[in-house]
């Protein structure tokens, strides 16, 4: 068996998430297993690192798959590219060693948030940016990040239902930056529960804008309870931009 | 009367361009007038500097009206933003002396046409740019550009017609940048005639594929027909920039 590697980014607004449910087509793997198993004769399924939510954009998603047929790298990228959908593109194909595995062996993902900070919407990043129309603080906001930093349980910042899996993460860093009316949000991880950047960016905004004081931040950590954290940044502001191996 | 000036952006894409048609409110003219004449209580007319074609956008549109009602600046911008819809801003407004116009006393104008230029297509900003797949020569494009500085006969250049008005026009220069995989080229003059910057570029695009002679382009201008230039670049890929007073 072979084994390819993708780079892949998307515009994850018209689409269900990553996760193919089922024969629905309407996710990002789904979209890739169509080609994919066109290209290669039969039905193929593709592994990816991170399983994106609805309306999630990618810059840099990593998935893998593998397949009897072998093909250039070249010839991948050009046939897929040729059939996917316009907001789908394959930006690498790597042939890799067959141990290979697009989530397994991931070291660390960043997640790049991004708040268009002014009282007018941004006509041309209203589909990428979550607008918010009252001053962000972003020093409080960076105050604030600083408690998330490290190992925690989680719990506080997840939507997941399951209880039986570990809520311990560990965060590396949160870089935020300005840049003319747009405020970006860069966290650094080992990986994230579900929802879990959203609502860390949710939690950040209440803090920057006053509706939360940061010294309560430690505290929603400990509580472990799911209601705890702020709410939940909208689905368009955030981007999967990078996958460390 | 009060005259306010207008400073205003927007995503053309689903757009039938600038200018109100009748009664058709689907025109950028047409909701920014349906939102004042709510503001002032009376059906309010405007003038924009640039008649923008369909899907074509703006960074930064012009416009004035004039009204009985005294009004501040925030307060029309506020209640503009407020009720227009997410793809149209109003970024500055301006009380200004009655004798302004928005189209007559403009200088200059600025277009920025953007092409992406790689293998795959690009899924953040395929609805703002044109996707050229094949690798375009810059330096070609860059000499083709020079035989259009100066004052011309444009008719070549248009799809205009009327044979009445003048198609004499004098670009100021023509600016071709690269940037991680987007050309922009920036056309700064003291007007265009319909479709004249996309017949621009789209005749650029021709020589930087090597489709179209650079030595062929003062013929095209002298010979004044319409079919002589090159093809008109996508709508979508067209962004007026920056209008001078």
């Amino acid at each position: 068996m072979y084994n390819y590697k993708l780079t892949i980014q998307y515009d994850g607004g018209r689409y269900k998430g990553w996760q193919r449910l089922g024969d629905d087509e309407n996710t990002i793997q789904g979209k890739l297993e169509k080609v994919i198993s066109e290209l290669v004769g039969e039905k193929t399924e593709i592994t990816g690192c991170s399983r994106t939510d609805a309306g999630v954009h990618a810059l840099s998603q990593v998935a893998n798959f593998k397949t009897a047929k072998k093909l250039s790298e070249s010839e991948i990228e050009d046939y897929m590219n040729k059939y996917l959908p316009q907001d789908i593109s394959v930006i690498e194909v790597l042939s890799v060693p067959d141990h290979f595995h697009a989530r397994y062996h991931a070291k660390s993902k960043t997640y790049l948030y991004r708040i268009w900070n002014k009282e007018y919407s941004n006509p041309f990043m209203r589909k990428y940016s979550m607008h918010v129309d009252k001053s962000i603080d972003v020093t409080v906001m960076r105050k604030a990040s600083e408690h998330l930093i490290g190992e925690h349980d989680f719990t506080s910042f997840t939507n997941a239902k399951s209880k039986k899996k570990s809520m311990v993460r560990e965060i590396y860093s949160i870089i935020i930056s300005e840049n003319s009316g747009f405020i970006d949000i860069r966290v650094n991880g080992d990986g994230f529960l579900y929802n879990m950047v959203r609502r860390i960016v949710g939690t950040l905004i209440e803090a920057g804008l006053g509706q939360l004081e940061v010294s309560e931040i430690p505290d929603i950590l400990i509580s472990k309870e799911r209601g705890q954290a702020g709410g939940m940044a909208d689905a368009c502001g955030l981007f999967l931009e990078k996958i460390e191996y």
